[in-house]
């Protein structure tokens, strides 16, 4: 799906704002970019930025009007950051992911950012058959252009599910296991005289609410029965007691 | 909410980056940066970059250590692209935004980002209380620093807007009070003989992730150095020793 995903930068200025889009798409798995009537850009300030990405940035391809450069594709999502008559029904770009991704699956889809000086014109967001606002802060709201591609970028990229969150590599520890674990501690807490024992059942919500927020793997709760373990074996040594 | 969350930066090298970081932060809503020993910076660079953002760059902090930076917050997410031992539990900026901003609404808490080179060391994300993995391609997951600051600032400012604050009575505890709990606790399980001096650092990596995890409010921690402390005592005992 993401591969049918055009980013489409219309008469970009600055050659280290087109390199930065390259990095944001390859980023977020994206590679398909085409440049609208863009000023001459300083190409090696865009190599610059494109770091890894360079791959992207040779890929472009240049097209002389917006209708050209998105002939081929669904749906079309133009990015506004101001609002009025024809720019109220904007959504965001986590809202429009979704829909952008389905109609990917049967063709080329668009998102088209505008100029870094005064963005799509009217006649260019009438191409667009959905608009997309970022979310950002009244007090300053303009967004550079790589940092607005980035965005969009990422919500695709979260949106086609090929993230895979990190995995904890010790499975969850299960009830029995930290069980077996306060049981330990309780009985610690009491030998050492951190608590007595008409107050163990309330300090003992305590110490399980911090446990077990804190050890969630069997790793985690294999280290804390260690400490309980060791903590015994020596105050058993303090007290002159065999265990 | 957004007031209090400290965007820290380690190490930076680029002028640029910092600037258009500043920049990613104001259109997100937020103002409060901090550099830990940045190389010498392209101010000029930098001050092109942030555009309207001038406020922030110029309110910036600069402080010798991670730990300096972070004292007086509670939270302190730390974000890395690695995944490793310690760093499996990492959650998406989109995952840990609601809990940030709940801690941020009773003080300072800190997203944490490393050189641009090599990302933050072991030393530094044991100072972190949560880790942030970013989403990202497979093919190309090293984002730019900007990039970093700029996604992990959106979901904090489209969190905000929906969040809804749990309530925990007691508050936050920051950074230095953590610290000084994890003193404590490796004196201890090296008195006591739980690890030697060799595996300390890699051993207290775990202790942290647990409790850090776990102990969230100052009840938590003093919960944590009243076990130490009285243990401590214990040991001292059969080690005949006067503390």
């Amino acid at each position: 799906m993401l591969k049918n995903v055009r980013i489409v930068l219309v008469g970009p200025i600055y050659g280290g704002n087109v390199g930065s889009a390259c990095r944001a798409m390859a980023n977020m798995g994206l590679s398909d970019l085409a440049l609208v009537a863009p000023e001459p850009l300083d190409m090696e300030e865009a190599r610059r930025m494109a770091c890894a990405a360079q791959d992207v940035l040779n890929g472009r391809r240049e097209f002389a009007t917006l209708q050209e450069a998105v002939a081929d594709c669904g749906v079309v999502a133009g990015t506004t950051a101001r609002t009025g008559l024809y720019r109220a029904h904007a959504q965001s770009p986590h809202a429009l992911a979704p829909h952008l991704l389905g109609a990917a699956q049967k063709g080329p889809v668009a998102v088209v950012f505008g100029r870094e000086t005064w963005g799509l014109t009217n006649e260019e967001l009438a191409i667009c058959t959905h608009l997309i606002q970022i979310p950002s802060s009244p007090d300053y709201p303009s967004l550079n252009l790589a940092a607005a591609v980035l965005l969009c970028s990422y919500e695709l990229f979260v949106a086609s599910g090929v993230y895979e969150p990190p995995e904890e590599l010790s499975p969850e520890a299960c009830s029995a296991m930290r069980e077996r674990m306060f049981a330990m501690w309780e009985r610690l807490l009491l030998d050492i005289g951190f608590m007595e024992q008409e107050k163990a059942l309330h300090m003992m919500l305590g110490i399980r609410r911090i446990f077990s927020r804190g050890a969630r793997t069997e790793d985690d709760v294999n280290i804390l029965m260690g400490i309980a373990r060791q903590m015994d074996w020596k105050a058993a040594q303090g007290a002159g007691r065999v265990r």
